[in-house]
Order: structure tokens, then sequence, then C-alpha cells
């Protein structure tokens, strides 16, 4: 093989790895979500979004790394992790398109009582994330309960109509 | 390092980095099933599988990716999508071997009633996909309820037993 | 490019797809911890373990791959296989770090019975893993149940705070 050959290989082979590192990248950005609300900590939460991100749920909409963070520092949202919460987060599917990206996933919020665990929430979650110069964050997080409801199954179907169902 | 060396070194990373992407298209493919299912878009399901795929789960039957489209798009599938459903996918333990690849995961359906959400369904899967122009897809999913009973455990023991249990 | 830049960039790019590709490894072995407890293989459960590796929870502490082992032979453990469980891990944040890496995860687990599916734990996990000649093994699993105490959110934190919250 030549060396102009073997140059064109490494530029794929890099952007391919680099691909499967963005990819693992955000999924640990999804799980770390989970992992920040469930100890109640505002600042660990709002560091996973940008500037500018948006958390929209249902009817609901915070919006703001700083408004992120002070939702996780609420006093209800406190309550939850007294009681003992977990906020998990199912794998998603994730497409990265250069500095964007999105995911599609599922997740479900137990929390603790005297007489063993309940399901509180099972959730569409559809994700938008953006490559900053400290790594990828969080850009907005629309959610809405699985309900039979069309705005959880339009979610759910952004894995297969596109990059944005927005 | 010489040129030849080079060449090998090359030919060795683009092998294990297809492995890589391999793995996680087929993380994709399993989630997608879930998506498929909970919005009830039955030829969005059948895209995931061969035409010759295979779905089997106790004692039902499924072959051929028309079929399994006509099941997602069938009344029962279509009653659970009006109530509310969520068939959460565990991450799986993949092996691929060249243009094969096998899967072991868990899965959970979760139903949404007016009195929260209950498990419908707690599930070993053995899954067989194929590699095909269009990319990877499901060659079979062989499924089964965890009662107690040796089916599921036979399915779960698929990820210590080799890539095969059938 | 020049040669010895190639050979800087196949270093570099070797480096990384290893990282990937011990990120995949560890991810197997989490989730195939929950297959082995449930088909109460305690060969495979054990072979998951390093010799020396520690399971804790609450305030039990199993040392050593044949406790391990054992553990998943007991009585206790074979009662539950034969009830129906599900062992159901959740997807980690994996931080490799050359022949150590740590993991932070969420775990479930579900017991059939007659009238259907419970949850019987939702657990916190910090994951501590050693590179061996054999692969990656599970050096330490600390578990807490999530109750709304300061064990389980230890366990979540140490995503936020190190490669060791002990």
């Amino acid at each position: 093989m030549d060396s102009s050959l073997q140059t064109d290989e490494l530029t794929d082979l890099r952007a391919r790895v680099r691909c499967l590192e963005d990819e693992a990248e955000i999924y640990r950005l999804i799980c770390s979500w989970g992992l920040a609300a469930d100890i109640g900590d505002g600042a660990a939460a709002g560091s996973l979004w940008t500037d500018d991100g948006v958390l929209q749920a249902e009817d609901s909409e915070v919006a703001g790394r700083e408004a992120v963070s002070a939702m996780i520092d609420s006093d209800g949202q406190q309550d939850l992790v007294r009681q003992g919460c977990a906020h998990v987060q199912g794998y998603p599917v994730v497409k990265v398109d250069g500095d964007q990206a999105t995911a599609t996933n599922y997740s479900q919020v137990y929390l603790h009582s005297d007489t063993g665990y309940g399901i509180w929430r099972v959730t569409a979650n559809h994700w938008q994330f953006r490559r900053t110069p400290q790594g990828w964050r969080v850009k907005r997080r629309t959610a809405h309960v699985i309900d039979g409801g069309p705005e959880a199954q339009r979610l759910l179907a952004s894995r297969f109509t596109g990059p944005d169902p927005a």
C-alpha cells in the first residue's frame, strides 16, 4: 500500500473511531443525568447541560443550565431523594451528525417506600446534544410519560422519522 | 515502522473498528424493536427483520418480515399501544462472528393504566442477526417470560454456552 | 504524511480503539453477572470475578471467586431461580484507566409469582475491574438498595467524585 492510500485509510479510521467515542460519551451523559437526579446534586446535573439547555416534560419547561440545577435542588426533588428514587435511563439509539447528535430512549423512575418499590413514571425521551469545547452536553431533553397519547409516541417515533422530531 | 508493517496494523484496526460498529448497530437494532412496537408501526418494525426473520415467543411463532409487520399492526398490539406500553430492552451481550451475530438480553413490558404502571412481562431473549446489504437485520428472536421454568433459563444461558442455543 | 507521522497516528488510534473495546468488554461483564445469577450457575458467575474479587451488599460481604460461586449455588439463590428472577443491570458509566476500570450503574431484581412480577430490589452499584491475562474481571462490586439513605447515594455519586468512592 502506498503512503497516500495509508493516509486516506487513517483519515477514515479516525472519523469512525471518533464517532464511536461520541456515542460512548453520549451514553455516559444520558446515564449521568439519572445519577445526578438521584443524589440531588444540582451542580452535577447542570454540568451536563449546555448554558441554554432546555428540559421539557409534559406541560413544564425548564430553560438554561442554572434553572436545571435549581430544579434538581428544589424541595420537591430533594423530597424524592430522601424517599429513595432511581431515575433509570434505558440504553438509547444515538445518532451523531458532526457536532450535533440526537438520542431516543425510555426511562423509568422507581420510588422506594415502606412497602417496597413502585414505578412512578415510564417515560419516552428525545434528546438533542451539542459538542462543546468541554465535551458533549445536553441541548434539549423532551420527555413525556407513556400514557397511550400521541406525545410520547411522537418522541419514540423520532428513531424512525429523522434526527429531530420537533 | 516500515510500510508493510503499517499496512498490517491498518488491516487489524479496520477489523476491530468494524466489530465495534457492528456491535453498536446491533444495540440500535434491539432498542429499535421496542420503539417500533410501542408506536405500533408494523412497517418500521418489519424493516428491522430479514425477509425470513422469525419471532418466537412461548408457544407462538411469527415467520417472515410481512408476518412480523402484521403482528404489530394487529388489533391486539394496537390496543396495547392505545393503552400505553413500553417494551424496554435491556442492554445486551452481543457476539459478532463475521456476517452473523447473536445477543442475549432481558426485556420488560410496562403497561399504563388509570392507577399507574404495571409490569406485564419480564422476558429472556436470544437474538440472531445477519448482515445484509442494507445493514444488520434480525434473523430470529426467541423470547420466553421468566417464570422459573427451563425455557427462559436456556435462553439466558446462551451467553455462556456459545453463539447459538438452538 | 510522512511515515513517522503515520506511526504516531496509528499508536494513537490503537489506544483509542483498545479503550472502546475495554468499555464494551466491561459492559458484557456487568450484564453477564445478571445472566449467571438468573440461571443459578455458580461456576459461570465466579468466572467473571478475579480470584480475590469481593461482592459487598448492605451488611454482607463475599470474598473470593470461590465464595461468589458458592453464594450463587446456595439454597437461597437457587430458590430465587426456581421462582423466576431477573437481575437486570442498567447500562453503566464506565471509566477505564489502563488496567483498572470502574463503573456506576443501577440494577433491578424482578421476581415472578402467581400474580405477576414484582420489584424486589432497586440497587445502586459501584464496580471495580482489573484487566487480567484472561480479560477484564470484577474486582469488587459494592451494592446498596436505594432507600433514601446515604450509602446508595454515595455509590451513585462515584460517577462524579472520581474513579473510586472507597
